[in-house]
């Protein structure tokens, strides 16, 4: 077995978020989807970027995000997915490696521009997504770097990766080489809508390639189509040996070792902005999963990263997680290899 | 007199803000003058930015910071300065009319390119930055647009202007221009070491044609080069009608009408950033001023706008300001023309 680098490497789309508050009002006039992510087109990118308030820009993208907030917690990373050679894309590739998360995807030269999307952020702190998929939709298998798979514990993949063809071939690639070299692979199911366009698929790979599943209660719904909490939890025990559901400010269930356990939610004063949210819940448990952490000690950091990330504009961390959570549970284990 | 359009025109240095967490040691390291702004060039800022951490871009620039509070408040606001024809020019200038604020200022379509300003924030909620000025420096006289100043209430400038001789021509026709339109002009200081350099300059400037002056502590001692705030409050009556005087966590002091106002600071749960404090404050209370409020009521205004920008990363308001303050005031005076 190659030598082991990184705790987790993530695959998916390479995105710049640009947040903008807006009313409720705004979402219904412009069509915009609540609480979800909407593929747009360069046209209809450039109307709402015209149409929204005034705007923060920061790296994005559900499993970079993980990954940095998995490395603000000291944990090592390493990310595989597309940018292009441009000014948003230079600004993500910098806060990977502001982060020494290993990021060896060359940026693309040609084709479109890197992915951007555009983040609409109500008074409830709800974030509705509008994603242009730019230089992203050129990642393919050709990018998934085998020797990087193999030198990590987990594959973190997205979903979201499901909605472009050569996409969807990179991540059953990036799956086939990590249970090639021993290691796990875990899954974000990322979007209900998602689950929709590409639920056989998902259904499918969620039973046979898939050692740890995270998703949220209208994800885990959608991709069973059952409507009582119950029945998905027994289709996701049946389904897979490890699997996370998040429920907002319900908390989270984690199923494991044919056990249930309730992992209650970290307090904030204001949920500012979900972004992210469960990026970095996913962060906080594969930190604590890599680090051999008991489940209730995975769900607890994932719980604090969580909390942390949706006090704030933006999907990613903007404290020192590892700081954060040591003063709430004490030291974090760190790995000398 | 030309007809009255704008509350308040600000004139100042058209910038991004590119904003990193920052260990205090950081700031060693690279020497960095912690709290103050330090004027860089291109190779010092592309080395800054290989060194920060992951980071958060936003529009910034002190006066145009300024009047995206004022009009967050719902004042009507104009602005004059300089970016260039790029990605973050177009960024700027997005965000300048996604909030209704009238910005004629064409942007450079040779030259450098949008300034930015590479601002590190400290554990303490300080800020340090290094600002490169970029097409800011193009910025000169026939920007100064005389139908705006003549239409606005009060034209408020940065000191800032002052580090590049076109700029500060501009300044100084900007306020004859305001004053010959019976108008008022209002001063930012800006920054301690900035007047450290054109001490003369300012001391002339505010004691012929400010009517209104803003300063922190640290400025205003650096003006007078006075020691004991008493002294400082003594000269300050002697210079100008109306000054502000910021002290951070201890209030501010408003010198006007012969009499000293004390105004309390409005309490944060935490200083996250405390990039805008003074721009955000400006904006409260030319929002009072401009509408005709008392001195206690202008200071509270200002306090609230200030506690918000300083609660979280990034120097213009995340919240619509004025449902804030109506939240704590009650309705605030809406001008109908």
């Amino acid at each position: 077995m190659p030598e082991l680098k990184y705790d987790v490497v993530g695959v998916g789309n390479a995105i710049v978020d640009i947040l903008a508050q807006a009313e409720d009002e705004f979402l219904r006039r412009e069509s915009i989807r609540k609480g979800s992510m909407t593929l747009i087109d360069t046209e209809r990118m450039t109307y709402l970027f015209e149409k929204m308030g005034p705007t923060t820009t920061v790296s994005g993208g559900s499993a970079a995000n993980t990954i940095a907030a998995l490395a603000s917690l000291g944990g090592k990373g390493a990310y595989i997915g597309r940018v292009h050679k441009d000014h948003l894309g230079a600004g993500f590739a910098h806060d990977m490696r502001a982060l020494k998360i290993h990021y060896p995807t060359p940026a693309s030269e040609s084709g479109a521009p890197t992915a951007c999307c555009i983040i609409m952020v109500t008074p409830d702190g709800q974030r509705s997504m509008s994603t242009f998929l730019g230089a992203s939709t050129d990642f393919c298998a050709s990018d998934v770097d085998e020797e990087v798979i193999a030198a990590s514990r987990v594959t973190y993949l997205e979903g979201y990766l499901f909605d472009k063809p050569p996409a969807m071939e990179a991540f059953y690639l990036a799956a086939k080489l990590a249970h090639k070299h021993g290691r796990k692979v875990a899954l974000s199911l990322s979007d209900g809508f998602c689950v929709d366009r590409h639920r056989a698929e998902f259904l499918s790979f969620v039973k046979e390639g898939v050692d740890i599943l995270f998703a949220n209660e209208v994800e885990a719904t959608a991709l069973f189509q059952k409507s009582k909490l119950d029945d998905v939890l027994q289709a996701l025990r049946e389904s897979c040996a490890l699997a996370v559901i998040t429920r907002s400010e319900k908390g989270s269930i984690v199923l494991a070792d044919g056990k249930n356990y309730t992992i209650p939610v970290e307090p904030v004063a204001k949920v500012v902005d979900s972004t992210g949210a469960g990026d970095s819940y996913a962060a906080g448990f594969l930190y604590g999963y890599t680090h051999n952490l008991d489940i209730p000690a995975c769900g607890r950091i994932a719980s604090i990263c969580a909390a942390e990330v949706i006090s704030h504009l933006g999907p990613r961390p903007q404290t020192n997680l590892c700081k954060l959570v040591e003063s709430k549970i004490g030291l974090l284990v760190k790995r000398t290899a």
